[in-house]
């Protein structure tokens, strides 16, 4: 870490401030130019509060050279981590399609779409029982009785699941769910990260709404920092001040975070745009970006038809999509 | 609420999205115009899924004459919310400072800024016990001790008191402090919001670094859903592009909200810049735009005298600063 | 276009506001229900100011029904155009890659980089003469020479040139130039698009940093309202809060654009992301979105191998890289 | 300016990165770490690309130490920058308000306005003449026409007028206008910067809508690098996720200017929220904030008086802001 001094500091401010360095256990190298002194800090700064120290008045600029985030980092741990969901890996090369519906409606539902998205490619499950929406009086989901009806999804196909968890007193609820994921607005509910650093289940941390990827990194380091390493990155959209679409999906998150980081990244066409009309194309560009896995929305409602046209795909769109994605991968191998 | 339909809608399908509305309770007035049919839909709309009607394929656009949030709206309840903590008083006229140190760290450090900002003329005292920090390896708080500390203060000042909250399991800590504070990173963690709807305590709600005023009313409403109508609003700062401040406060929040609805409306200007040099002018445009109160970051630490320039205010700042509140506070009556 | 009143607006405002619209050669047909009214507006409402609308004390919301932009509107022409450039065809069903250096820099370069992506397989050249450059002291490019060498390129590979325009006092400089580039930051520099509707070369329109698709739209309308209806379209990434990149690729505007205009759509993925590492898995993606072209850049300085970081590909990272855009277009056919 | 290097970079790349910084007039003060080496640039970094420097691949991160801007920067002109327009300043404790209608629409209109807002102790005149339309379908501006009845409300009232200038081949018909205003949408339109730079005029610089303020800063350098070194800088809102404004005010740009630059800084409270209604309160809060100057949109027209409730204020509520602007221009004294 460097730190920049603005132009007429007194030595004694500048050696208080090494002093307050050594305090905290970094060692002080100083560098005096013409018009700046320059301190660069050796030691583990990962505790050094850069906003702090920038917002301090004698200082002009902060710069750090390491990261902050440590396990999570692909330059301590080149090798891609793969990520095993009964089978169905995911990183280093292998790449997983997550369909499912928005919200677990009822037996009849997720059964029909499980059987309907197995066939057409998908090899896991996915399906909402707490979901999180922005009104108190909108429908927030089946909650447990949603998990059971899933868990005979999962008997009955054989695919894995994989479902939000909003609340750490929920946990035991999700004991045979397979892969828990932590919502947008959760990313940084950091109690709630902690806990999953204890438990032993995959993890799939989709990206806020506002989130900086440098800020993904670091809330899947909590989780890290507790002892679980299995953690899956999903770009799902993010706010900006486009309105022809309900989120802006960042496709270089693909490339940015496989540099960065080790982890495997997943990438949610559904929510990114939100619109089912937009999904296939999205869906091939976040394959041909490189991404690591898909988690779509497939929706299986006759006797609504109308809400085809939502955020999910009929398990017939699904079925297209799903052969060109094959193509895709080809493609850029 | 009104859904225009697509033009090339056929009589068949209208009648199919017009039957599944009246499913749901709402009556339809189908008006067909030369190019497009327009229905108007009558009856409690709160529970319309509106992103899911925008996104299904025979409808073009959909538009909520009334708001969704109904507790929280000045529409039905014109007189302002005075919130009372120990006879301080916000709103309708009535305007707070609350202030205090970013983080309690000892009895010595807490109550020395407690009598300072006192002194001053704040009426309230704000102080850390959980911190919400990006990284799992920053210092989060002293915890239960950090209530413990705040606590003495407010016994020797007589100042109620505010603190952080980010975990449901915890609310029994908090059983003494007056003023429950939901962080910015937290706004729509709904599982804690619920909770805090069955408490009696004042809530300082902060909006989001990336929500819009309509999400923080929504995120208020589910407060006050639950019973809780004692919910002030905070403005810190949002994320946007630029850089020379950490976030940008959005001064315009305090008379949209103040015309949205009738709950009080209090700034932080020390998040919503980062930085304790911009604090004073952004603290007295907050007033001068008529908001209800303010709540600013106030260290004192001779020992390290160096975090002088971080975002809090030193006693002898914060007294300056104090006194032109008062001031813009006349010139605005 | 659909306004609604707010509650408690009496007759004699209502009937003032219809004759206004009257007097502006609309109609108006009132729809009074239990809450709200809602005037239906009848007739060309494209001149109307929906924003001043918006902002009048009795009106609640304002909705359009139809979209501000005509002759790029898809509804009205439903036929992709296809706009060709010297027989090299962007726009239903054709594909074409424009490579080349940001800037000219001598005939030498221009030439060298033109063969060799001529080779690889882009079909049209770029190379920027005049820069828009955000520092008064930064190289603002060759001008006229520059054209010149372009020129020269054009001369000896037989590829159709491709070249920003900042200024119509320029024009004359731009005889031979195939495609006029307007960049970025003049996306709503409107004199300069009045007057490129009156020239008959095929313009690239570049979509502004912070411009929504629909603005972008609106400005090709300009274009075309002009005569010039040649236009295509180009993402080049977005100002977000993200900072690993330099701006963020909206990828979905891909299809968001074929869905609203008729125009052939390119993408840029060099400044999407302003890194050369993250060129290739963009620009993949970009192509699996299935854009009707590509913009790169390619740079060839042997003498200063240092600069091979930057957001240009050298010509053999670009030669691997049209081999795969080869193989995505095959994929997703 | 600092470059930190990647670690495993050959002392080789080192070495050709130094030769390159000295082929371009720069000295390398090298410094090796543990794990980096960082260079110090001495000497003219102006010229210095930074994006292009952080883009190469053996590079880590680039802080540039000292401001690309020269002129418009405080460290080298502490005084702050008094703008005389006709007797009425701006800056260095002088403040003005400028106010008139949006667009001159008819000799009487403008009179009446500018005699109105005379009285109530506005001291500038502004009214538009060239109007930026998102729509090429919809109202211009009087153009020459009006700019010629500003000038008659000018002799009529004595007040200076400022306007909107878009395109240089317009200067000769503003010779007479004091102050040429810049809009949002061509702060980077560079040509027309320069050519401004030549002239003898104040000019009112808009920050664009999604621009920072250090590159406001660089394009008020555009102006004084060609010799005019009369610039106002102008705040009017920038785009953010918030839509119950149309821009966001950033009201932190009144002591960020003030800090990094000596020029005037105005604030725009019509344009910033879009509606009449939200102009008195961030009128107030920028006057508290410190700003040199308003530019406020005043509106007169008794036969629609139903625009009154657009984002201009009638005479009767310019006359009621303008006694608080000046209550407040003294409780912040």
């Amino acid at each position: 870490m460097i730190a920049v001094l603005k132009g007429g500091v007194s030595d004694e401010q500048r050696e208080n401030l090494c002093r307050w360095f050594e305090s905290i256990g970094l060692s002080c190298h100083v560098s005096k130019g013409e018009f700046h002194t320059i301190i660069g800090l050796i030691g583990d700064v990962s505790k050094v509060d850069i906003e702090m120290l920038e917002s301090l008045s004698i200082i002009e600029r902060v710069t750090r050279i390491s990261d902050p985030f440590k396990k999570a980092n692909r330059k301590f741990h080149e090798e891609p981590t793969i990520v095993d969901v009964g089978g169905r890996k995911f990183g280093g090369g292998n790449f997983q399609i997550i369909a499912g519906p928005c919200s677990v409606e009822s037996e009849e539902q997720i059964i029909t779409v499980a059987r309907a998205v197995k066939a057409s490619g998908a090899t896991l499950l996915r399906g909402g029982a707490f979901k999180p929406r922005t009104s108190p009086y909108a429908f927030q989901g089946l909650h447990g009785e949603g998990i059971k009806l899933l868990l005979e999804a999962k008997k009955d196909t054989g695919l894995p699941v994989v479902s939000e968890i909003m609340n750490i007193n929920d946990l035991d609820l999700f004991a045979d769910v397979d892969v828990l994921q932590v919502g947008a607005r959760n990313m940084q509910n950091f109690d709630l990260l902690k806990e999953l650093g204890h438990c032993d289940k995959p993890i799939l941390l989709k990206r806020g709404l506002a989130n900086t990827l440098k800020e993904l990194l670091m809330s899947a380091e909590y989780i890290m920092a507790g002892g679980n390493e299995n953690v899956m990155l999903c770009e799902r959209g993010i706010r900006t001040f486009e309105t022809y679409t309900r989120n802006t999906l960042d496709v270089s998150a693909v490339p940015v975070l496989h540099e960065y980081t080790h982890l495997p990244v997943i990438v949610d066409p559904s929510h990114s745009t939100g619109y089912a009309r937009y999904v296939s194309s999205t869906a091939l560009a976040s394959t041909a970006a490189g991404a690591d896995g898909l988690i779509i929305e497939v929706h299986n409602d006759p006797a609504h038809a109308l809400c085809d046209g939502a955020q999910s795909l009929t398990p017939e769109q699904f079925d297209g999509l799903a052969k060109k994605i094959a193509r895709v991968r080809e493609a850029i191998a």
